[in-house]
């Protein structure tokens, strides 16, 4: 798979930085309608604000080829694909993605910042559509290579207010919330039951709440889980 | 995979159908300019003077959802995709031809030829491309359950002639022709190797011949490996 080997050092020194020479990977998980690009965007100024190199993307897409892709995802009928061949689109956008703008990006010491990763194939076409969480990350596994988030952050919210909000957008991306509201459910869970099985890398957010309030349950789990000090109203005491 | 089971018990009867209710499965394989899409045409005709059903169906694409993968594969820049990438949109390609268009073929009793698959991807992206005959190997075996063509015809040609064959064809498809001289040297021996590996289920066939030689060579091959008589002006000898 040619991917260099990262270092993985990190969680050994709390409040300094365990390599200055390769960014943090945090991902934003959820249902549709979660609110995660909004948090995105905040984090990102959040993070700038302090001085951190940081670079926003999402899945399925991030660079130009795996863009290339996600139309073929996000557009069109319900069963326009087979689990497999949807798995393995989404597999074919993230190598890309990988390749050419998450480790570039990581190893020029940027934070990268991805609405939606390797989870959300887990979720859906392994959960949601069906195919197995087995299948799913046994094919994963081989395209990530030495690269995992550093912090996932799942945004928890309930199906239907996640559809009703997602249903205001405008666009033609909205192949996946028309799924149907058991297929939702079985995604909800998903995200919980690998938020259970990676507790060190997961955190669950409740998304119910205003803008506001989850953005500053993002920078407090920031804070506590990569022992970096995003909470400018409340300074933190050196540890 | 939802993959339903399939009868693999022929071989073992020469000359009387193992199993009425499944096709047989033949793949063309071979570099640029073998010759495979005039030899699929030729061959279905001679199928179906004999009152065979034949599906005749090419790699990438071969059903809607492939085709559309197709333009990204063989259209654009040499580079535009990274090994990994390509071979799964190949793959994704692949699950969605095999669910959608060659089993069920196979189950209503059709034999299907293919111009093109997954050896292709071994020979192409596996060595062509240096990601590795292990790594295009298990990926690929994830998406063909128990789907595998029960012969497959390699058509051996010289490096240069095929290039100078497959220059003069019309069309956008030319990504792979580019990709230099080097790269369809490698590509060359992939397919040999391959055919050494599996010597039970490939033949290698000299594709510097007239058209009709070669096609004259594909019906001996299918007379001797599949054990049916397709050569109606030589009547085989019983076995």
């Amino acid at each position: 798979m040619n991917l260099k080997e990262a270092t993985d050092d990190h969680n050994t020194c709390p409040y300094v930085a365990r390599d200055m020479t390769r960014g943090r990977f945090i991902t934003l998980e959820g249902g549709e309608g979660a609110g995660k690009s909004t948090q995105v965007a905040l984090l990102a100024q959040s993070l700038e604000s302090t001085g951190i190199k940081v670079l926003t993307t999402r899945e399925p897409g991030g660079s130009k080829g795996a863009e290339d892709i996600r139309k073929l995802l996000v557009e069109g009928e319900i069963g326009r694909w087979t689990p497999m061949a949807e798995t393995l689109l989404l597999l074919a956008a993230r190598a890309d993605h990988l390749t050419r703008k998450i480790r570039p990006a990581l190893e020029e010491g940027a934070w990268v910042i991805c609405d939606r990763f390797a989870d959300s194939t887990i979720a859906y076409q392994g959960v949601g559509l069906g195919l197995g969480i087995d299948v799913v990350q046994s094919l994963s596994d081989m395209v990530l290579g030495d690269i995992r988030p550093d912090l996932t952050l799942i945004l928890d919210l309930g199906v239907e207010t996640g559809l009703a909000r997602a249903g205001k957008r405008q666009g033609d991306d909205h192949r996946y919330e028309r799924m149907g509201e058991d297929f939702h459910h079985r995604l909800r869970q998903g995200f919980r039951d690998i938020a259970e099985r990676e507790p060190d890398r997961c955190a669950v957010l409740d998304a119910e709440g205003s803008v506001a309030n989850v953005h500053r349950d993002i920078l407090a789990a920031i804070t506590d889980r990569l022992k970096v000090d995003l909470l400018p109203a409340q300074p933190a005491e050196e540890a």
